[in-house]
C-alpha cells in the first residue's frame, strides 16, 4: 500500500466520497472530525455538503489534506503512528456507513485518486443571503485598521472624544493584538468559516426552496473586508430578486447586531433603495432548537474526554462576551437572549451536570456584566470544582476570543495556576452539519412565513436615546416595506412607500 | 325564578358541578373566570378539581359565592344588570360543555341547591409535598412581624448592623406596608393560592402515582405562619415515607429559594435527621413546558382585551423582582433563569408581538438590576409604544407586588401619568389548570426519574463566600443521601451516611 499525492483540486472540482442520504448522520461526521484531529489539521473544513439527491457528497475537502498527509509520510520515510489509525477510521467509515461508492470516489485504502467534475459553482443568484458579522483580520497587517474601525464605532463602544481617543487606543493596542493573531496562526478564521457556512447554507436552501433558488451568500463584515457595504454592492450588481439580511449573532445586542444593521442604514443614506429587491431581516435566533442542539453536540464531544467516573459532574461553564452595565440598564436584550440559549442548550443536552453562565473579554474601566469567565475559573477549584468545559455560546465561529482568550489564556495559563484538574473548550458551531441545518431552517422558515421585519427588532430599548437607532429602525421599515405590516397585517403596495 | 342562599359548606362538602373529563377544557375554565369577573369576586378560587374518574368536579368553590350573590340580589330588590349575564354564562357552560348533571348538581337557573357528600379529605399521608415560598401576611396585624423577619434574614438582605438596623427599618415601614395590604383587601392571598395549588396538586399526583399515594401538601413559608419549621414538624408527625421539598419559586435565587432551603438546614441543626423519610429536592423548574404554557395562556387572556387592530403590536413586558448587582456579580443564576422562562413563554405564546424583560421592587440605595419596570412604563410612550401587558414572570401567585405594585401603582398611577393608552396585567398562574398540570408533571417526573438532589443546586456561585451556604449544601447532601449519587451514580446505603 502506498500514498500518492492528489492533484490540486479547484473548489469546483474535488474528489468526492458519496453516501446515500439516509446514512448521512452525525456519527459519520464524527468520523471525519476524528480524521481531522488525527491529521492535526485543526481548522480544516470538516463539512458535509448536500449536492444532489439521491446521493450526498460528504466532507470532500478532507481528501486533499489526507493526500498531502500521505505524501508527507512517503517523503519522510517514517510513517507516523497515527497513519494506521487514520486508515482504520476511513475503513470504519466506509464499512459502517454503507457508503455507496461512486465512480468518482477517492478511496484512501487503495490509493486511487480521481477528480470529480462537480457542477460549476457559478450561478445566477436569485436570492441573496447577506451574512452580517463583525469579522476579524485574516492577516496580521490588517489588525491596525480593524482595531481602528472598532474603536471609532460608537455603536460598539462609547469613548469621550472618540474620534481622537479611539484611533489612539487602536494604535496603542495594535502590536499586542497582532501578537495574539500570530499565536493563533496568523489571522482570524471568521472569514473561512462564514464563507463555508454560506456555501453549505445556500446549497441546503437550493434543495429546500427551489422556488427562490439559486441562493447565494454575501459576507458583510463590520470591521474588515469583505465589508457590509461591499456585500450590498455585489448583491445589487448580481441583480437578485430577494435579499435576506441574516445576522450571524444568534443573540441581538445593540453593540454588535445593532451596529451591523446601522451600517446598512448608513449605506443607503445617500443612495436610492433598490425597491426591485424584496428585503427582509433575521435579526436574532437565540433559541432555535437546532442551534441549541449543535451547542449540545459540541459539549458532548468534550464531555467524552473526561474519565467516566467524573463525566457527570463536570461543570459546564457557558461563556459569552460581556456587556457594559450601562447597556444592560438601558435595556439591551443580549444578556437575556444569551441566557435563553444556555437554557435551551441544557435542555437539549439532557445531562445531570451543573452549569453556569459567565462573561468574558471586558475592556475599559467601567463596570460590565459579571461574573467574569477568568475569575470563575480561578474561584471554582477553591470550592472543589476542578473539572470544567468552557462553552462559547454567543459566537458561531472560532475567533480570537475562543482560540486565544479561551484556549491559550484561560485553559492554559489561568486554569493551570488555579489548580484546575481538567479543562476542555467546546468547539464553536463552525461547519457542524447540525449548525448548517439550523441556519437553513432559520432562513427557510423566515422566507416562508416571515415576518419580513420583526417587531422585537423595531422595539427600541426603554432607555435608548440614540437618534441613530431611531433613524435606523425607520430605515428598515422602509427597506422591508414593513411600516405597517406587523401592526395591521395589511400588505403595503410598493408604490406607497 | 328566585334566589336562595346556599347553606355554608365545609371544605369537604360542597356543591358540585360535574362534567365528563373530556369536556374539562381551558375554555370551560374561561367561563368560570368570567363568572368570577361578573360577580366582582376577584381572587375567588377559580379552580378545577380532578376528583375521580370518570367525572371531574369543577370549580366547586363558586357555588357559595354565586348563591350569596343571588341572595344579595333578592335582598336589595334591585337585581344587578350583570345578573342576566351571569345566568347566561352558566347556561352557556352547561349547554356547550355537555355537562353531565349529577344528582348533586346545583343548577343556578332553577335554584336548586344541594350538598355533595364529598369524600372526607382526611387521609393518612404517605408522601409529603413540602411547598416552600416566602409567604405574605394574611392579616394586617401580621405585617410588622413579617417585615421584621424579612429584614433580619441575611440570605434575603444584607444590612450593616442588621440585628438592630433590620428591626428598625421593619418597624418604620410597617404602617406604610399595612396600608398597602388594606388596599388589596386586608391581606396577602399567597396562603390561599398555595393551599389550593397543594390540594389540586396532590389530587393529580394521587392519580398519576398511585404507588406513592396518598400525597399531602405541607406549606412552608419563610416569613409568616405556616412556617417551614411547622411544615417539617407536621410532616414528621404524620409519619410520611417520602418527602419532596418543592420550591415554589420556579427560578432559583440565593435570596429567595436559597433562604428557604437554609431554613430547613437550620431546623435540623439541633435535631436528628429522620432517616426513615426519603427526602428529595426540586429546587428550580424555570423552563418546564407547561409553566411556559400557563404564562402564555395568561398573556392571551389579556391580549384579547385589546382592539383587534392593535392586538399584535402590544408590548409584552415581563416583570420580575430585581436583584442587587452585587448578587448578580457573585453569580446568582436568577436573572438567567428568569430570562429563560421569558424565552420559553414567548415560544409557547407564538405571537408576533414585541417583548421585554424588566425588573421591579428595588429597595435600598445600592445598584440593582435594571431597567426598572416603572421606568420602562414611563419611557415607552415617548417612543410611541402605548399599549402594553405586564406579565409577572417570577412568582406563581398573586401577591402584594402584583395586586398593589403592578395593579395600583404602575397600571393606575404610573401608566396614566406616562400617557399609556391601555395597560393590562396578566394574572399569576394561581389555580389555572395548566399550572396545576405543570406542578404535577414537575413533581411526578422528579419522583420517577430523580435526581434526589440536583448538581445545579449543589454548585455554589463562583464568588459565594457564605459559610452558611456551604453548610446548607453539605446538609442537603446528607438529608437526601446524595453525597455521591450524582457523581458516581452509585446508590449509597443509608447506614453509611
Amino acid at each position: 500500500m502506498c500514498w500518492r499525492a492528489a492533484p490540486k483540486y479547484s473548489r469546483a472540482a474535488r474528489p468526492a466520497l458519496c453516501v446515500a442520504p439516509e446514512h448521512v448522520t452525525n456519527g459519520l461526521c464524527d468520523v471525519f472530525s476524528k480524521l481531522v484531529g488525527c491529521l492535526n489539521l485543526v481548522g480544516t473544513e470538516s463539512h458535509m455538503e448536500n449536492v444532489s439527491a439521491p446521493h450526498c457528497r460528504v466532507a470532500v475537502n478532507y481528501v486533499e489534506d489526507i493526500n498531502q498527509f500521505g505524501q508527507k509520510q512517503l517523503d519522510s520515510k517514517q510513517p507516523r503512528e497515527d497513519y494506521k489509525e487514520l486508515l482504520e477510521l476511513v475503513q470504519l467509515f466506509i464499512a459502517n456507513r454503507n457508503a455507496l461508492l461512486s465512480p468518482k470516489l477517492l478511496i484512501l485504502s487503495n490509493i486511487k485518486t480521481c477528480k470529480t467534475q462537480a457542477k460549476s459553482q457559478s450561478k445566477s443568484a436569485k436570492t441573496a443571503i447577506v451574512m452580517l458579522n463583525m469579522g476579524g483580520p485574516q492577516k496580521v497587517d490588517q489588525v491596525g485598521d480593524y482595531l481602528h474601525r472598532i474603536m471609532t464605532d460608537r455603536d460598539m463602544i462609547q469613548l469621550p472624544v472618540q474620534s481622537r481617543l479611539g484611533p489612539w487606543i487602536a494604535k496603542r493596542r495594535t502590536e499586542e493584538v497582532q501578537k495574539k493573531y500570530m499565536e493563533i496562526g496568523g489571522g482570524s478564521p471568521i472569514y473561512k468559516w462564514t464563507d463555508l457556512q454560506g456555501t453549505l447554507l445556500c446549497k441546503a436552501l437550493d434543495e429546500k426552496l427551489p422556488k427562490s433558488a439559486p441562493h447565494k451568500h454575501y459576507i458583510g463584515f463590520r470591521y474588515v473586508h469583505p465589508f457590509t457595504e461591499e456585500a450590498l454592492e455585489e448583491m445589487e450588481r448580481d441583480g437578485v430578486e430577494r435579499a435576506v439580511i441574516f445576522s450571524q449573532y444568534p443573540q441581538y445586542s445593540c453593540a454588535t447586531s445593532g451596529s451591523s444593521f446601522n451600517t446598512i442604514a448608513d449605506y443607503y443614506k445617500n443612495r436610492s433603495i433598490p425597491f426591485n429587491i424584496q428585503f427582509s431581516v433575521i435579526d436574532r435566533w437565540p433559541t432555535h432548537p437546532l442551534l441549541a442542539q449543535v451547542f449540545a453536540e459540541r459539549i458532548k464531544e468534550k464531555l467524552a474526554n473526561f474519565a467516566e467516573h467524573i463525566r457527570n459532574s463536570v461543570l459546564i461553564m457557558f461563556t459569552a462576551h460581556s456587556l457594559p452595565l450601562k447597556a444592560v440598564s438601558r435595556g439591551d436584550t443580549y444578556p437575556h437572549e444569551v441566557a435563553a440559549t444556555v437554557a435551551a442548550t441544557m435542555t437539549a443536552l439532557n445531562v445531570p451536570n451543573p452549569h453556569r453562565l459567565v462573561w468574558q473579554s471586558k475592556v475599559g474601566p467601567l463596570p460590565w456584566l459579571e461574573p467574569y469567565t477568568d475569575d470563575a475559573i480561578k474561584a471554582y477549584p477553591k470550592k472543589g470544582v476542578k473539572n470544567m468545559i468552557l462553552v462559547p455560546i454567543a459566537f458561531v465561529n472560532e475567533h480570537i476570543e475562543t482560540l486565544h482568550e479561551l484556549d491559550i489564556e484561560y485553559c492554559q495559563d489561568v486554569a493551570k495556576k488555579a489548580g484546575v484538574q481538567q479543562i476542555e473548550r467546546a468547539a464553536a458551531p463552525n461547519d457542524h452539519p447540525t449548525f448548517i441545518a439550523a441556519m437553513a431552517d432559520v432562513v427557510a422558515k423566515h422566507m416562508e412565513h416571515g415576518p419580513r421585519l420583526g417587531q422585537q427588532f423595531l422595539t427600541r430599548c426603554p432607555h435608548c436615546t440614540s437618534g441613530r437607532c431611531y433613524q435606523s429602525k425607520e430605515f428598515f421599515k422602509k427597506l422591508c416595506r414593513a411600516e405597517h405590516e406587523s401592526v395591521t397585517h395589511k400588505v403595503q403596495d410598493a408604490s406607497s412607500v
